[in-house]
């Protein structure tokens, strides 16, 4: 190695991560990246994933593929355990092998969020999160086999609760679900069915919040709602749900018996508070300074969904944009103190506006003082999003996915596949943080 | 139910079953197809999703889609642990909840093979096979593991074991799938890694038999040869690997160290023949009739892998096209049964050949006296695949991506995926079976 050059090392492949490692692109530095999986994930498509419409390979990219051109740039595959501030290194554990030391000069944490239970993790079982591909193929198999359990029930009592689906929490992802949920059961299911009506099944959508998508305004709000009604979901807003377990969720006195309940309600901060031991927020996020440096920490940064930063007195949402916009920060504040030049003006996050999507053709979006609901909010959502996938291909191959879907109803990826236990790394079967930013809103909805 | 109409129940999704029950459309009766998975899997393309080229639901259809619109054709999903042939039903066990009695008249076995060890069943954890699309994810994840693990090493000279990939069995999986890793690396891997160089994996195809695909004329199973080698991959022919584990290979008196071995060598027929309680054949097949029906049973059927017949003097190979033939051959016997027609002539399989991949852009194609090697048959290759896949969208779907793949190098799904473990079904965590034909020449190919 050369020991010259200083080292810059990013933990993190998701949007904050690889803002970053592109940002330093020219700049005179050794850059490694750390992730626990190979691939970064398109974060806001994941529920497409979930709900069959696109494949995995459609929305996760390989990490040396983003980055192969950047010489510079090295991706380690790991999981990092750990923080050595006075020997300035990284704890790994590669591959649960041996644990390795990664030294820094400069160290990035960009590690993302994890779902959280509020204390209830018993409530995982039977409610799983949506967080990595691994997580969306294991809820597309929840969700397609309560149907064929349904389909080849004989007791036409027990038939209600496998055709129940109950959503925890309705920002961005329990709306997106619902709406997606909905879709499938009117187009692609609706005729492949011969003893159940697939349009006969009940999707809940549950709040503790006055309203769903609390991060836009409240007329927008309002349209989401009635969309999603008007889509046959029952909004419950203003309840909280009690309980979780195999059967369904208690709210207040009432049992909703259902076998597919899908947490998409709070989330929580990867460890790396922990791991430098510094003060973090209720939800576990680093607060740093306008620079996103750690205070008193002038060669760490904390960006993303990990990092606790107010604008304007309010703090930033955990979003892409302002993972993307702070990891490119970084990356230039980082450069030009290597290359001698003055530091930049203090981090200060642009939003470009939000949009959730509430069913085929139908989005809301709001940016300053325009607001739209509809389907040029759709399409419009579609264009960015396509516009933002890592990869020119995958931009093709979802486009052509969506317009097959929008003109047959057919769906990309209905597969139940029983995948073997994985060989590796089982010390976290269940809950799988992963370095991405998480969806708007989510962050809002705690209890 | 309606009682008085005839019942027939297909066991399998495969080739086999899809086409009995395809046959069956306008046949006055109830249909009922059991699979343990919920979708058809287009078997000779599963080395493409091993190695990165496509996406399971690429090559995945749900069988509920492709029967969608035969109104006498109920899906269920679930395992069938047996055959009551005095009370005429079908035992099957329904997403592992309860067991089931499904009732037939007719009853069709399509239940295709499952890798054999041929007595070692220790080989299976270190030696994965490549069956289900569940198989592939697993070792796609095994074979791009082993270049992370590569990239991370410290040691130097654990280096060239991680780098090492040896294939058990020289028949079209094991060729394929040395071809596709010889491609991978050369294209795909090449500018991504920053300490190993993955051009120099060795790459190693062991077979017990004198050549490689043995089932073709020894012109074109020599050209295979040529090509592999100019691929730079080792053929070991005549040589037994006599023991697995998970440090490599032994060959006679030589270890090779290898981190990654895939067995691409025996397989086994399903259990029907005990379900039936009748004779099988060496690989466990049923000996069937000329008309396909199991000897003194002329209401049940086997068919496809699972089924043992003769044919001038010379067994069925067991591959896709001679499962498709019979399916459709007991599909229209039955037909003709309940309609009051006459028994059809014998089952004569019409061979309309055989071909193999070698790498990008070559294959061998071999149809009555036409012999072809090159891009041509590659074309042909390319061109007859996409005619099959069961679904149009899909056709487009493999159609963009290999041409994408051809002229960019890049790969679709290079995705290591830690999946969750599967909730349901875990008895049998390793060695899955699947009802979908075999590659040609797997069968001859024990020793």
């Amino acid at each position: 190695m050369i020991t010259n050059v200083p080292r810059v090392v990013i933990v993190g492949g998701g949007f904050g991560g690889i803002a970053v490692a592109k940002a330093l692109r020219n700049t005179p530095a050794v850059v490694t990246l750390i992730d626990r999986n190979n691939h970064h994930v398109f974060q806001p498509l994941l529920y497409q994933v979930a709900t069959s419409v696109l494949s995995p390979a459609q929305i996760g990219s390989p990490i040396r593929g983003i980055l192969r051109n950047q010489q510079n740039t090295t991706v380690i595959l790991g999981d990092v355990n750990g923080v050595d501030q006075e020997q300035k290194c990284v704890v790994v554990n590669k591959d649960d092998r041996h644990e390795d030391r990664v030294p820094y000069d400069y160290l990035i944490l960009a590690t993302g969020v994890r779902h959280s239970y509020f204390g209830h993790d018993g409530f995982a079982r039977f409610a799983p999160g949506l967080k990595t591909l691994a997580d969306a193929v294991a809820i597309r198999n929840k969700i397609l086999q309560a149907f064929e359990r349904a389909e080849s029930e004989n007791d036409p009592k027990l038939i209600p609760e496998l055709m129940t689906f109950v959503l925890v929490g309705a920002g961005p992802t329990g709306v997106e679900m619902a709406s997606a949920i909905a879709t499938l059961v009117r187009s692609t299911l609706r005729s492949e069915f011969r003893h159940i009506d697939p349009m006969s099944a009940r999707i809940v959508l549950v709040d503790i919040a006055g309203r769903v998508l609390g991060t836009f305004s409240e007329r927008l709000s309002d349209k989401a709602r009635q969309r999603l009604e008007r889509l046959g979901i029952e909004v419950r807003l203003g309840q909280g749900v009690d309980y979780i377990d195999e059967d369904g969720v208690i709210i207040g006195n009432e049992r909703i018996a259902s076998k597919t309940v899908i947490w998409t309600a709070g989330v929580t901060s990867s460890p790396a508070g922990k791991w430098l031991n510094v003060v973090t927020d209720r939800a576990g996020r680093v607060r740093v300074e306008n620079n996103l440096a750690v205070p008193g920490r002038s060669e760490i940064f904390v960006i993303g969904d990990t990092a606790s930063l107010d604008q304007d007195g309010k703090p930033l949402p955990g979003v892409a944009q302002v993972a993307t916009q702070q990891g490119r920060y970084v990356g230039r504040l980082i450069h030009r103190r290597l290359v001698g030049k003055s530091a930049p003006q203090p981090f200060r996050y642009f939003d470009k506006g939000n949009m959730a999507v509430v069913g085929k053709g139908f989005a809301i979006l709001e940016s300053g003082k325009l607001q739209l609901s509809g389907f040029l909010a759709w399409l419009v959502w579609a264009g960015v999003h396509l516009e933002f996938l890592a990869q020119r291909s995958l931009r093709v191959s979802v486009f052509v996915q969506w317009v097959w879907t929008y003109l047959t109803g057919a769906r990309g990826a209905r597969l139940i596949v029983k995948h073997h236990v994985p060989p590796l790394t089982e010390h976290e079967p269940r809950v799988q943080s992963e370095s991405v930013a998480a969806s708007a809103g989510q962050l809002n909805l705690t209890k």
